[in-house]
């Protein structure tokens, strides 16, 4: 086989076999495809696209790349959002998942972005770890049925080849490319319910909601086609999820839900994706599901399962019961209202770059998140704002001037003057 | 500026500035840019295209990487071919022009392909050179008003770097890119008056007719708006030119047309390539121009143009009056008709895998071609041969089992079998 032979038929829109993907997906990450052919293929793909037989091809090919997990539990599922700001889903769907009997294998990346990834945010509880071991692992998920471990280096190599080729090469905004990347890593952890979030709107990949419901609908094929029980739902993330953004701030966020503390959007999505979990496992219809999750939560069941997880993996599971345990900043400033305003909107994307200047996130795989960094935000939109209310809060222990900060996260509120009309 | 930004508006078919297509060309070549971004945006290109004003500004960039040639003669002529089987148009266009005032200055490439380039044909002459000084060339320039010198190391890195990453990648057949490294290379040797003869059809790069009238166009305009005087034809290569194909066989088909002795679709095609160029640089109307093209031939002033110029290259110039001092092949061997047939055709792209089977051309840069090597066809369309009579003649020093080339021979004739009917 020849990779100009393959660069050339996807160029023109002829279909590739799979034994042309398999060698190509292998040739590369063992280095004897160099990386300027592969991303002249990327690009093709980028603007011709791939067959739903392509793209499952090259999903098999790039989860075939490395190790992938076999765990002695009869039965697991897993949930991935494609991310967003302020999503702390995983810290509350997991633990009521699992107090309704599931058993909630999570594996997860650290990636780059504006906060830290489910990784981190548990990883800002003192002592917890996710670098465990297979069989520290299973023996977490049949005692407590929730646990979250940081993605092998021997996972899908040929994914973290091929996604630092895409990001240095325009070549990220694929549908095929993504739903390849995404799935193959997994189907290599190896769940047998699948859920998936797909996030769209201005704070996450996805723009646009239709491209959002196209790769929900591909992911969902493919996850079907392997073989898994899978749904993949489309949620909006045009403005943040919950009023906290950053990783100890998400934590507190996530608590304050388990304790039954605080209601509202975030805690409705969280409800409303465990009771999907729920179903796709076979507990029920939704609306009985729905009851569970509710329950799970009012019961302190939930809880608890976040509790003995956390102190399982290493952490300090005091936090639970005393919030003051989390990482605290040692700087702060709160944004006020300068007038009486009507909140109009709070932009994902614009919260999510004011929080990366606090130092919650991270551009390079080599750079440190802040733990105790991030945002709350008092307002959403529809509320009215009287001059001196605290618009947003900032944290930060890297970062001691907010100038810049405020600038920027005022720029995420789009707001009406109650007195001189609007500020569009 | 950066390279993803840059990429990502070309994969979305947002225009590029000039100072981006600038800063791009120079980074690339000065290795600021790894081959990898540079691939990712010439697929880019491939699929999407590029405006005029950006093909222009990538022309000047590539044409600006390196020297350009600056001769100290009032006007000068070029002529290029895009290339095909049996193409020696240049020997004879050279000469005849030369011999009607003009000054043919010509800087030509090696390239790789099924025979050797102009450069090649002219150095199986005895003796004769190509890497000459500028002064060198200006003073046969001067002198006989024809010279042909190799492609400057110096001149277009930029094309250099860019054609060898487009081979390796699937991007080669991307009229403006194509536009851009002939373009670059034409602006950079800095003739006044440029002929473009765009080959189309089985021989050609450009299969079909349509695409080669795009790049004819799109070349033409490029030349006008670098302030040339510029036109381009477009000329058909589905059958060879002419009835020798091979370097040392090309150049004694050429005299034998400057000497008189023949004439047909070959003869036809150079002195029209001849009364363009004069009419391209002033010397009257297309019929008068034909005129003075033909009686350059036949009066012998354009072989004297050429024996005077192979002289002053350092060539054995007694070639002119005595063809058996081409190199000759060591071996040969006659293709001869097993029944009485109508040649229906004779396909270009096929003898010239032939004639690389003999050793004629070039796989790769480091390849030597085989002087000597080569066909003579011996029929043409429409040519009724008797059983026994001779297709073709195949040449080679390096060959001596013409097996698989007799195969390959047959291949590029399709014929009608007088008793029999049909071939096909």
């Amino acid at each position: 086989m020849n990779i100009v032979d393959i660069i050339n038929k996807t160029k023109r829109s002829l279909p590739l076999s799979d034994a042309e993907i398999n060698w190509m997906v292998k040739s590369f990450t063992e280095g004897g495809i160099p990386d300027y052919q592969m991303a002249a293929w990327l690009m093709a793909v980028c603007l011709n696209g791939l067959t739903e037989s392509e793209t499952l091809a090259l999903t098999y090919a790039m989860r075939d790349s490395g190790d992938t997990l076999e765990l002695d539990i009869p039965m697991t599922v897993d949930k991935h959002s494609t991310g967003g700001i302020g999503d702390k889903t995983t810290l509350i769907v997991g633990p009521a998942a699992a107090a309704c009997g599931l058993c909630v294998a999570k594996m997860s990346g650290r990636g780059l972005g504006f906060t830290g990834g489910t990784i981190d945010k548990l990883e800002s509880i003192r002592g917890l770890r996710t670098d465990l071991s297979t069989d520290k692992f299973t023996e977490i998920l049949k005692t407590t049925g929730f646990s979250v471990i940081s993605q092998s280096e021997t996972l899908c190599p040929a994914d973290k080849k091929i996604y630092a080729l895409r990001n240095a090469t325009g070549t990220v905004d694929s549908i095929p490319l993504i739903c390849a990347s995404i799935m193959s890593k997994k189907l290599a952890t190896n769940a047998d319910c699948l859920l998936l979030d797909v996030k769209w709107g201005s704070g996450a990949f996805m723009k646009k909601r239709d491209d959002a419901e196209r790769l929900a609908a591909l992911m969902e094929r493919i996850g079907k086609a392997a073989g898994k029980k899978c749904r993949a739902v489309v949620t909006d993330m045009n403005t943040p999820l919950g009023d906290n953004v950053g990783n100890a701030l998400e934590v507190k966020e996530a608590l304050e839900i388990l304790r039954g503390e605080k209601k509202g959007a975030l805690y409705d999505l969280c409800t409303e994706l465990t009771a999907q979990l729920l179903e796709l496992a076979g507990k029920g219809e939704h609306d009985a599901c729905l009851k569970m999750a509710a329950q799970a939560i009012s019961s302190g069941k939930a809880l608890d399962v976040f509790r003995r997880t956390i102190a399982l993996q290493g952490g300090d599971a005091r936090v639970c019961d005393d919030l003051s345990l989390l990482p605290a900043a040692s700087n702060s400033y709160r944004l006020r209202a300068v007038c009486d305003m009507e909140i109009l909107s709070v932009n994902s994307e614009e919260i999510g770059m004011t929080s990366l200047l606090l130092g919650a996130g991270r551009l390079t795989s080599d750079d440190i998140p802040d733990m105790s960094a991030g945002i709350v935000i008092n307002c959403k939109p529809g509320d009215i704002l009287s001059a001196g209310d605290t618009i947003m809060t900032f944290y930060s222990s890297v970062c001691s001037d907010f100038t810049e900060t405020a600038f920027r996260g005022l720029n995420a509120i789009r707001f009406r003057s109650i007195e001189e009309g609007s500020s569009e």
